[in-house]
């Protein structure tokens, strides 16, 4: 089973998912959102691909090694702007990235 | 935070998620597919609305309760078909199917 | 075809969902974010529900009224909420939305 | 604006999204479904990533030249597997996909 193969990568996917989509909210409630607004954006872009590709490799897509390699890209980006930030959300954000960036690049 | 009061409701709905498209999958290289093209509809009903009620918890949208009620008819109808078939991808699915549509009714 | 009978729905949809994402973008470069973050997340809301809403439509999914009503109920809150700021892109977004509300509650 | 730039390849891509999902829905009503097996499976590969790609331009994502590459790539494979099949829906949904590869490509 495709799910059995990359268990750990379906984990490290949902949990980004999470911490990228709890950072996309709680960065809309500061009180300084302009600083936040390129988190926001990557937040969203992050969460969608990784729920995205939660998706295709549990229904068994021949794509899962090209989108694991854009997954990659986009996880480090987001880790790397949500490091910048102090807030807690943030720093969670970033660790949840780099982790399932390093999963990902194996699965590429 | 959201995915801290629906905990039981992410997992849940990664779980059926997961055994909607492995259904999916395995229907598709079935000898019989013809008998399977109502699970095979159904599940893909199921695993896309699933995943998308992940991303909105964990965004804290404001529409859980309105997406998870709509959940909640499609993981039973998709159990409902599944339970049918005695494949085990089938027998698995309709138990993850009920299981999760239990789950979505108390976040309704 | 489904998608023949909702031709007038799909079009709604398409351009309701370009008109979210737009406005999500930028009300991100915008002054003053701050104010925009409720639109930021109704935005998102909105296009992801119409481009769920296009998908089930062109594959003929049971499940498009039930939909259309919850889209139609997300339409019209982003709506509103665009409604009261005066950037262009969020008038655009208002009647975008507005435009698909109507169509929506049409097909629920 | 990132949908003006990209108007030629929205529209490629929400008609190949349509083709695939109408194919996918007709497929699944065939006598012969053992035969659509695969391109079931392509019609939804296909129709995810048109959807996807078209949200990622309209909120003018920095990974569309990504996204489009591997979309071109998902196309043609839908393409070649839909023109081997007589159905109208199919030598359609064969058409959307070859030409919206060929305006991804441009993109990417």
């Amino acid at each position: 089973m495709a799910h059995d193969r990359h268990e750990e990568l379906l984990q490290a996917l949902h949990e980004c998912m999470e911490a990228c989509n709890h950072c996309f909210d709680a960065c809309l409630q500061e009180d300084n959102v302009k600083m936040m607004a390129e988190c926001i954006r990557l937040d969203r872009e992050c969460a969608d691909l990784c729920g995205y590709l939660e998706q295709a490799i549990s229904r068994n897509s021949l794509y899962v090694a090209d989108l694991a390699s854009l997954c990659a890209k986009i996880c480090e980006d987001c880790g790397n702007e949500c490091k910048k930030h102090d807030h807690e959300h943030c720093q969670r954000c970033a660790e949840a990235c780099f982790k399932c960036a390093e999963i990902c690049k194996k699965a590429a």
